[in-house]
């Protein structure tokens, strides 16, 4: 793999997210007008509105481009392509800069798994006393529904979240964190009663994109007995702005764990090595590969779908937090200061959790010769709780 | 209260399900025409396509209508009561005999409470050894993320689902299992950080159905540790055709048990006295009343967006398997059976879990003087699990 060189010269800088082999896709806005479909090349967005077969992209989201499938999205990547590449007749583009960032879809329903094995075993010894894996975790990937309505795009504020923090104890979280995860955003439905295999799953596959599970460790801790986290996971969930596209990252692509059971073998690998790292304001906190998972979001799916769930397109389905085996590749702040015992040191101060006024930046990119795929960041910054209303009191 | 007469003279009979006092929201087509919103009067529906806002009941269910909020709804039912009263002029009707019936709205989502005090009981005994509720049972309406993808209308099918049955066991489930709860369907949303009091949330619910939460018990059982119930349950879940309006069941509130935090008080009775029985086949298993709750679904709701996660018209909320105290009241096969200790005698052989071909039906209605507010049925039919894929073996 080498750079394919752009007529967009920021395109052609080693460094930028956005060179001719990516071609991510997302949605944007200018002055306030309506939100269009675009495809980030080096600073700059190609407005695609009217390209694709007609009304496409009309709802000002690629939830209709992402149920043709496949074919279509090959089709319309080596359109693009062309379109782009060093040669080709030059024409208008809207600067980054210029341009407001919105969901690039709509999140049909969101699921979150727990394919982080180190992440498991940290949250297992911190919660439950030994650093071991739940019985289960080696043979079925663990996930769990999570809430749609509450997906937003980089950028977006997120308040601080009220709750139940203990028995009789209600206000606001005091152990506020992030979660650094993939997420895989769902093209092409199933239907109801059909399994799917992971070899289709991966077809089915669109994009992925870097999400940030935000969650109030006091409010799970209390909450989650027996059926899994709820308001503790619900109020916000972070998704960077960008679908890289799965054809931007073949060659990205590598194996994951052998999974015991038929259902869930690979055919091809559907990790990928993906370089990922967490800031808290400027400096960087932690940093890992999505490579550490143990199981991939095409054996998510396929899990996901065994008992004849369908699935739908704008399905996002979380991979899990992504920890790395040392303190400095936690993809939490419940790791990465061991549940508050071991504040983080940073330049201007110590961290336990995420104080008021914080903001977390998730930044992902897979590294090729003189070029890289990148995520964009995902971003957001946190606003105190509202106060307690009066009917709370 | 007593019974309001109407010109549709099936609708007087004090056994009928949907008297004037009833009038609840359905969907239906007729032979294979396009889905029209109607309302059900004795034996007939009234088509109110052409009612309402212009528009509103365009794409053929009651999102829309939803949306608009409590004073359309009392506005339309005024409009509609006076239509169908005794002495209005008699006009066409839709014979429900003639009528395919369809998903009366579109699910936004779908959460699934526990606030069946024996349920949990129970479930506790057998799952985890002691007759007693998880720590924050009594504190905290618990709830969980479902599937909103694979919720179905009353008549549909369910196919046995597929699963990991426990370490290195895979097949279709061995113990497949109805829930009985009522679904409240959620109106108008709130805003992304803004909780709302339980005042707010009752106004906030549109109406109610019944719920049959299909679960296969042994997927659950190896899948649920630490994230909850996720294949288990995402195969199927059935509601009745028809949401019975809140205002058709305001005479029969009664209050739910106190609540220890003041963001849970209750301001009117959200429980309701809804009779409600289980059939498998003809025969009736179970019987018992919705005032066994422990959680109305105004506090459900109220704590479902105090973490500020935003409600959106078409949120459905299953309130929780209902099970009154004695074996003859269990709202699941899991209890009645205990676990498959102690089969079900039927008058044609015995009932562990389900089979293959069993009808599953639940029925429920308030009932007054001379009058019942019947929800219909909610039922389905077991079809064998798809043979095993090659991909799968």
């Amino acid at each position: 793999m080498a750079l394919k060189t752009s007529w967009v010269a920021s395109a052609n800088d080693p460094d930028s997210d956005f060179p001719l082999n990516n071609l991510p896709y997302g949605v944007f806005s200018c002055g306030g007008g309506r939100r269009r479909c675009g495809v980030a090349i080096g600073d700059s967005i190609l407005d695609v509105s009217g390209m694709g077969p007609a009304g496409v992209f009309d709802a000002g989201n690629w939830n209709a481009f992402m149920a043709l499938g496949p074919a279509a999205w090959a089709d319309f990547r080596a359109e693009v392509t062309a379109i782009l590449a060093e040669g080709a007749a030059e024409r208008g583009l809207v600067r980054q800069a210029d341009a407001q960032l919105h969901m690039p879809f709509a999140v049909a329903e969101y699921t979150d798994f727990y394919a982080g094995r180190h992440h498991a075993e940290n949250m297992g010894e911190m919660l439950r006393g030994a650093k071991s894996l739940p019985a289960n975790w080696l043979h079925i990937p663990i996930g769990y529904n999570g809430r749609a309505s509450s997906v937003v795009v980089s950028g977006t504020p997120v308040r601080r979240p009220l709750g139940q923090l203990g028995q009789g104890r209600f206000g606001p979280t005091e152990k506020l964190d992030i979660e650094l995860e993939l997420g895989a955003v769902v093209g092409t439905g199933s239907a109801m009663g059909q399994p799917v295999s992971v070899a289709k799953a991966d077809e089915m596959i669109f994009g992925f994109v870097l999400l940030n599970d935000w969650s109030a460790r006091d409010i799970q801790a209390w909450e989650y007995q027996p059926l899994g986290p709820f308001q503790g996971k619900a109020f916000a969930t972070s998704i960077s702005p960008w679908i890289v596209p799965k054809a931007a990252l073949e060659g990205f692509r590598r194996p994951a764990p052998a999974a015991p059971l038929p259902y869930l073998r690979e055919v091809r690998g559907g990790l990928y090595d993906i370089e990922l790292s967490v800031y808290l304001g400027d400096e960087q906190i932690s940093r890992t590969n999505a490579t550490e998972l143990h199981y991939s979001a095409a054996q998510q799916l396929a899990h996901h779908s065994l008992s004849g769930c369908p699935m739908r397109t704008g399905d996002l389905l979380g991979s899990g937090t992504i920890s790395g085996p040392t303190a400095g590749t936690f993809g939490s702040l419940m790791e990465l200061s061991w549940n508050g015992e071991k504040p983080l040191k940073l330049a201007n101060g110590e961290r336990t959790f995420i104080e008021d006024g914080d903001t977390l930046t998730l930044k992902g990119h897979a590294q090729g010769e003189g070029f890289r795929i990148g995520f964009g960041t995902c971003e957001g910054t946190i606003l105190s709780a509202i106060n307690t209303p009066d009917w709370a009191r």
